[in-house]
């Protein structure tokens, strides 16, 4: 495995490193963003915050704007962005911002042509820890969390991976994939007209028959256009309620779906993560 | 005058607002942000900070990368972004990022065809706070600040304006661009070759000369790709001992040109400001 950075940039103390990687999963070039805080010099193995962004984004729309590197400082948590989706001339796109390249959705496609390369699931699962825990000061303690399309990926993975994340959390999460217009075009496309398949990938779904339970924290603007008909959080808490899944949702009045929201409260799911981060064990019942 | 509300999201309480406007200084229609914290809304009249953006950058830059709103919000401040120059079809511009729109370097032109739309020190001066201040609760205590061409329009007009600014900052400014490429070419450009009109807006030269004294922090990184050809510090800080200026410039190991940078110190300046701010009366040497 090699890791070619891209771009290095100082801040609060520590680092933060663009990289970029051949990925085995994906089966082109990946670039990702790792904010090293400078705990990450003095030889301890430090937890990890993955973080999975929205449609169109890339890994450095959270570096740039969340303000998460004042507290992944303080606190001594690694942070990591990945990309949306696999990226290059030769992966499939779609003309429009909701399928394809910056809208990979965080499953594993099964139909052609996008099951080519489509295969973000695995590859926030499997690969990317694996890189992030070698070649860097990483813990295996890891939380997920995401905004939009990736608060869906954040507590999707969570819910599918228990026993490897400690925590999640999500900024307007499409909570209920298999039941909005960007869940159907995305799952059509990548998994085909069967909706069982469908419903391995649903947030809300997987929250009301989870078994293994992972701490989980949810924010959502009441101001955000996408409220009503994309992101239905009111699914996500009767699931929780049917499961006694231990979620937290929150409503703020006012409140967007951009990134202003996203920094206004980052503080408070960064602290939510290493409340968990520095336990041992976790995810127990 | 009218404002046309462009866009607006709740941030830390408070309210970012994008506005528009026909400006009578510049002769186009321009666009500024203001961020009003929770306190706006108390009654009371709030200091303001001016921030002016470096080449290429709009109002928008600060607003969504520098994470300042946490600490405005905090600390009941305004925060006020104008956009870098004049705009539109219009108004002359140059292929190059370092002249024309984008690049007004805050001076009053007087070599055409500039000098029909590019006066932006008289824009930031006297038109913008009259704008504000009639606008927005906002009290005639001002601060201003920026990065790069900001830093140099910042410093500069606080040092021409000292009875209206409290305090000023930068980072990395521009600290004598009758002596750097930059400079040389805007000023050329917008001032013609008589290099007595390019004195009059070169900072270094100014706090040389200084008698009355606007208290100044500078903050600059030493692995700043601009550092010895275009920004000159080292002018600065001769010039503050020639004339006993009160600068404090502050030199940091490993940071660069980046809002990164911004971002990483931007609590330091404002509590800075709001040391002035807050105090009355101001100015006195």
């Amino acid at each position: 495995m090699t890791l070619e950075l891209i771009n290095s940039n100082k801040l609060f103390g520590g680092w933060l490193k663009q990289y970029q990687h051949t990925s085995k999963t994906l089966h082109c070039d990946m670039r990702f963003s790792v904010y090293l805080p400078p705990q990450a010099s003095t030889g301890l193995k430090l937890p990890v915050l993955y973080w999975l962004s929205g449609l169109t984004c890339t890994d450095e729309n959270f570096m740039q704007k969340a303000g998460a590197q004042r507290l992944a400082a303080e606190l001594g948590v690694i942070l990591v962005a990945p990309d949306t989706s696999p990226r290059g001339e030769t992966v499939k796109n779609d003309d429009n911002y909701d399928l394809g390249q910056g809208a990979g959705f965080y499953i594993n496609a099964t139909e052609a042509p996008w099951s080519d390369h489509y295969h973000m699931y695995d590859y926030i699962v499997e690969e990317l820890p694996e890189i992030v825990e070698s070649a860097f000061p990483a813990s295996d303690k890891r939380a997920i969390a995401g905004h939009s399309m990736g608060g869906h990926g954040a507590l999707m993975i969570s819910l599918k991976n228990p026993e490897r994340f400690c925590s999640a959390s999500a900024f307007s999460p499409i909570s209920n994939p298999t039941n909005c217009p960007w869940g159907h075009k995305a799952f059509t496309a990548y998994l085909g007209e069967d909706t069982s398949q469908w419903n391995t990938y649903d947030t809300s779904l997987l929250m009301q028959h989870a078994t293994q339970h992972v701490p989980t924290l949810v924010d959502q603007g009441n101001a955000d256009n996408f409220l009503e008909e994309q992101l239905k959080p009111e699914t996500l808490e009767a699931s929780a309620k049917i499961s006694g899944y231990p979620l937290e949702l929150r409503r703020h009045d006012d409140y967007d779906h951009s990134y202003y929201f996203i920094a206004s409260f980052i503080e408070d799911h960064i602290k939510f993560h290493l409340r968990y981060l520095t336990q041992s064990p976790v995810n127990t019942k």
